[in-house]
């Protein structure tokens, strides 16, 4: 089957990127190769940066629909551990001599119904070709109440290590979506992990609401979204902030497809816990705020719980049911 | 010969591109997965970011040098454009197989010597692993006066049209690096163009003096870069300010080595002001401010002169030394 020819770079932005830009200021009406962002006074500007390669972060051929959504939510999730709340983006796209108006149409769909999710607009990007892969990478803005972000760098000794909810359909997902073996599952929840992998959900309410608003105390000290893994994260907080942390696995949520996987082969545990991908918050708090962070947690619908504790020292120690450190090494893994 | 392995995600951050963060507090010492700029009161921040891919927006094999500087003063010359004060960027690398550590290296000595040059600094960004081709996104950051961003789309009809010099040298370099003929050249402009098209000069103190410093009148009413040729962007000047424009083509300025070939090959003068990456910037200005401008342009040591007018209507018309119009058609092209 013939394709239909690519539009051109201008007609391509015209057509499809331009009304993502339309209620944007920030824009300029992509007529500028620029954008113009007018931040709020008082307010300081997160930026945030991913780049996707097909065949490397999602597998060759997947729907359009499932690469724009999950673009964004990986952006949006880093935004998220800043406690900040999205104001605009940029997209550059390298698109593949395969990648036709119909893709990049359900793409921009796909982008447009995010934008309204989570109320962001597209400000400006660049669209190029490429003999391929495809090659995407989105920038996203936020803004946060002065000196309130979130950073890495703030867990403190005697802190309660908390984290929001399900962790380890990130690596069972994409398990799934890999067609491999998932022990213990039961019909129903290869699907509903896959969903998971494509499509996780950033804790934004969360994080602002750990951020805090003028006037409301910031309620949480280091945070990261779990990307490289809960371990790996936990880690890179625990390594920007100069201390160690201990972690009870029996008290890490997991789903529950995630959890009959596990009944099933116990080891697969600590490999939920190395897995990425899960986009939920860790982050940690001085024991007093528990209750209003459980609250919080409450009020945005978001599974919280408490899991461990940051200690003097380094490097992040696992601890089973028993309360024994079963593995004491893990800091983080590379992660292409 | 055996290529040494390339280090981990983690270790090349930290080895090569911490260093280039060090004196940022924007980018949170590459701890976090975002940055954090706080712009300065009364100033609005200007975002702008470009894609290049190897084998498309630059030879394949380039040497790291080039690619990294040239990267960098594209993005530049878009801050330019607008009046903006380089503040940050975002660097996203897509590696392939074939790039090792002693490439990086030499990429992340090349941006720190621009970085000096520039007065910007790395505040973030993506690293990943690509099948190929290399592709590399530089976002940069700037700042400008609230409400001084220079605009395309604040061109006036009996606006002057100025250019700042030369113009051509982007097409003709590109030739050079192509090995193509380069009629009625002399020994060394082979050269001369080939290093003008590898390493442009972002226009940056002539764009800051165009939108001028608070009690200042801000110089220009529409701008842009050349970056799609000087008859491209004029044409898009001209399209976001609903105008038209003449250009006097013997006005516009040529380096030596063009005008030489240029003499040989009087035809090539229209192809010299279609062809694009000259990052000169094309700007409109009432006529009263010529003065000012000309001035601005020995202050800031940048060629600057008057090119042609802007005009009721749409398009821009190129006129010959006789005044007859030879081309009313050119409003643009594409550009991969």
């Amino acid at each position: 089957m013939a394709r239909a020819p690519r539009s051109s770079e201008f007609a391509l932005i015209r057509r499809y990127f331009a009304p993502l830009a339309a209620t944007s200021p920030a824009a300029l009406g992509l007529a500028d190769d620029a954008a113009r962002i007018v931040p709020e006074p008082g307010r300081d500007l997160i930026a945030t940066t991913d780049t996707i390669v097909e065949g490397v972060h999602f597998p060759e051929g997947e729907a359009p629909d499932y690469v724009a959504r999950r673009l964004m939510r990986v952006n949006l999730s880093d935004l998220a551990a800043k406690g900040a709340r999205p104001e605009g983006y940029l997209l550059n796209t390298a698109w593949t001599a395969a990648i036709d108006d119909a893709w990049i149409a359900a793409f921009a769909t796909a982008l447009g119904e995010e934008q309204l999710r989570y109320g962001i607009t597209l400000a400006g990007g660049d669209t190029v070709s490429t003999p391929g892969p495809l090659t995407l990478t989105l920038t996203a803005f936020g803004s946060v109440g002065h000196g309130r972000a979130l950073l890495r760098s703030d867990a403190v000794a005697g802190d309660t290590v908390f984290v929001s909810g399900p962790i380890g359909d990130g690596l069972f997902g994409l398990w799934a979506v890999q067609g491999r073996d998932l022990p213990g599952a039961l019909p129903g929840d290869r699907e509903a992990l896959a969903e998971a992998f494509r499509l996780p959900e950033p804790r934004l309410a969360l994080g602002r609401g750990l951020a805090g608003e003028e006037g409301e105390p910031r309620l949480a000290h280091g945070c990261a979204d779990v990307s490289d893994g809960l371990l790996a994260d936990l880690g890179h907080v625990c390594e920007a902030s100069g201390v160690g942390a201990t972690v009870d696995m029996a008290a890490v949520p997991l789903s529950d497809a995630a959890a009959r996987i596990v009944a099933a082969r116990p080891d697969l545990l600590t490999e939920a816990l190395a897995g990425g991908d899960d986009y939920e918050l860790v982050f940690t708090a001085p024991p007093e705020a528990a209750d209003a962070i459980l609250a919080l947690g409450r009020a945005t619908r978001t599974a919280v719980g408490a899991i461990g504790r940051i200690v003097p020292g380094e490097g992040v120690a696992l601890r089973d049911a028993a309360g024994r450190i079963v593995d004491a090494t893990r800091r983080g893994f590379s992660h292409g």
